[in-house]
């Protein structure tokens, strides 16, 4: 019998959930119902501001659907009978199904902030047409203020910058900026570099009030100083956009993420929910977390993917992995922090070592590549990674997620067998993930 | 009581054994013995010739061994009394030793080919003055041949390329370049890319003779062609420097390596041995194996350091892994290439997959990076990979490394965590490791 499968949502996790499911059941009717016409890649909104300037350069492209002969539609989903397994949309489309997978995403937070509704103060939305507005508000500003240094609200500053002609100024509430993140030695690093790329960034301060007649003129901030702004960008995170889950009673968590279970079962087991929109554990305390990575939310949809009629994979926990850059600094982070170790508890051993990242450094490029490696101070086991450095960062992290992933003991990482090269990576002597695991064990045997 | 250590040898093996006996011995006598006045990066010799000029801006500091308390004696071992624990040197020293490590490394093979000893033909030495002779050479030269297209004869190509003022011929006896260590694919775009960059490259050659009066002029073929040449080098392969250890009775295999146990213990358990000098076995089929990497003895030298006293670290086998680049093409290889686990009669699934090393694909500098994955048939075990791109390859294959040390199979690495970036990485739904791991195991389901 033919399978009718409908996945709802159409980024990252829902294309990925839609092509996994085309793998497993080659003969399935699989319909994807998204609500926009296109579909911006989430992690480049960005970089259309300073690196590629329009965002017809940012799409996912619908031809990886067609390929999988996905059916596409465009429309909402705005109510679902889960006994008689059909759904409705919003142009009044009727359809049954037998299994399905929500992959609705997130909702930028929007702080409850005086002046938020005024003319050119926008958040962060995957929405093409709102992409456009900012572009074209920016187009016309000098001084723009970005609210929130988590590392869109960082990106977005960058990439203002970048356009050559903005006053840029980032407003952080903590002391640093991505201090939920990383630890502060990074935060300190980053910040560092963005200043010097010409971003003014004010830690420690909180927007009191947003000014303006009809469009933003000040950020007014809670000490008084009234800072000029003709843009006001919002990046101060997310939350899962769960209403539709919601609405039509499946489980949702205290932050409305569709609570799942270890193989992306919602409390239907007909209807698998992955990616920003469902809800996640961390792999350190089995608590619930809020990850919004479309990689993540990638690996989930391939667990749901290949589940729908029978279970094959099982994904336990998420660990946050994710990088990005800044000109020629690039930073990556896999798990816990040392700080959030020491928040939930846990005592911790840690270790930071640096090298260039060449070798030899007269290699002309040769930059410092620096590794924090975060282990359980008893066991040794590695929970936490933190690094620096040029592009190889964005790969090297998924090294240290992949020992992570496998619950690597400092002991074992010792004697890991890595590839060195002069042009690629640091010296076989002096390679950071190794060297710090080595420096770790030396410090976790004297906590035996 | 003190401990006395002696180690032989000052490469990265040498030193790194070393480092790592100091931070677990603290109090011992560590004494390091070896013949070279200064320490050129074995690595990075090949870009002493075209990057980085100076033979001086590739030497290995001896700042470390300083740091670490080492004695550093600049001499040669030329007998050992493995009862009595005492070792002579060529200038007459006699030292006493509890435990010794042999680094003694490799030496370049030199082919039994008429005119080898020819001045002006060359192969690669790890001695300072030597590497000058080269460079003085290769001033006054205008032809250059280099005599195998294995990872060093193609970076030595590129490197004398990059002099500018060179014509610069590659000859390999193989089909193709690269052939021992990759599957032809990977050596097909590397020669391509080398023929772009202007390096002349004749595979399916074979050098009859070098011909010359007092010098190289010509190297002649065996199908008769005769090449102008002013300078020869020979990459054909490493041996095991495996003499010191055979003259004073240790057992060695059938190439000279010193066979050593998964401690890194030789045949006398009072002395260990590690790098290019000791044996390997294969982590596929447990048999006998040359790797020259320096990564993998810097391994081997973190268990021998360990274990002086008492075990703590075991290395039951080595993974070859290494990486290289020529101009903005990097390749890598982890473990077994297709060729030769078909060698080994092991009945293997391949999977290449590329994808644009950036996302969108519109991000300027953004270039194709495919993986290729080899499965073992039936199980799905991943048992090696290779990997073409940017320089982010360099690390990208210690995620492979990693996953195959993992014993990790395909449908394990579909659900792999990891972190994508717009700007360091492919996209997530993209994401080249897990999506050949996803096609692959559609693969196995069929064989099984």
């Amino acid at each position: 019998m033919e399978k009718d499968i409908v996945i709802i949502g159409g980024g990252p996790a829902g294309i990925t959930a839609a092509i996994t499911t085309r793998r497993y059941y080659p003969n399935a009717n699989i319909t994807l119902i998204r609500k926009e016409e296109k579909v911006l890649i989430p992690c480049g909104i960005p970089y259309i501001f300073g690196t590629i300037d329009t965002p017809e350069k940012n799409l996912i492209s619908d031809t990886i659907l067609l390929n999988n002969n996905i059916n596409l539609i465009i429309d909402e989903v705005i109510s679902i009978n889960k006994s008689a397994m059909t759904l409705t949309t919003a142009n009044g489309k009727n359809l049954s199904y037998h299994k399905m997978i929500m992959a609705t995403g997130s909702f930028p937070l929007v702080p409850s902030l005086p002046g938020v509704d005024l003319d050119n103060v926008f958040v962060v939305k995957k929405d093409i047409e709102y992409v456009r507005k900012i572009l074209d508000s920016l187009d016309k500003a000098k001084d723009v203020i970005i609210i929130g240094g988590g590392f869109i609200g960082l990106e977005f500053a960058d990439e203002c910058n970048k356009r050559g002609n903005l006053n840029v100024t980032l407003i952080e509430l903590l002391p640093h900026c991505l201090l939920l993140a990383c630890d502060e030695e990074i935060c300190i690093r980053v910040e560092k570099k963005l200043s010097e790329r010409g971003v003014k960034i004010l830690p420690g301060r909180k927007a009191k009030a947003i000014l303006g007649e009809k469009s933003v003129q000040y950020v007014e901030l809670e000490n008084g100083q009234k800072i000029k702004a003709d843009v006001v960008i919002l990046g101060i995170g997310v939350k899962p956009n769960g209403e539709l889950a919601l609405n039509v009673g499946l489980e949702v968590n205290e932050k409305k993420g569709i609570c799942v279970d270890d193989f992306m079962r919602t409390s239907d087991k007909n209807i698998f929910a992955v990616g920003d929109c469902s809800s996640k554990k961390c792999y350190l305390s089995g608590t619930s977390i809020t990850i919004g990575l479309a990689s993540i939310a990638a690996t989930e949809a391939r667990v749901a993917g290949a589940n729908l009629f029978g279970i094959r994979r099982r994904m336990e926990c998420a660990i946050s992995i994710f990088s990005t850059c800044f000109g020629n600094l690039a930073i990556g982070v896999a798990g816990m922090t040392e700080k959030n170790a020491k928040k939930l508890g846990i005592d911790v051993i840690s270790v930071e070592v640096s090298s260039p990242d060449k070798h030899p450094g007269s290699i002309p490029g040769t930059q410092d590549s620096g590794v924090k490696l975060v282990f359980e101070k008893y066991t040794g086991l590695l929970i936490g990674g933190q690094i620096y450095g040029g592009n190889q960062v964005g790969e090297m992290i998924n090294i240290i997620g992949a020992m992570i992933q496998h619950k690597m003991r400092a002991d074992e990482i010792c004697i890991f067998q890595m590839g060195t090269h002069p042009m690629l990576t640091a010296s076989p002597i002096a390679y950071q993930i190794v060297n710090a695991a080595q420096i770790a064990v030396m410090k976790v045997r004297g906590e035996r």
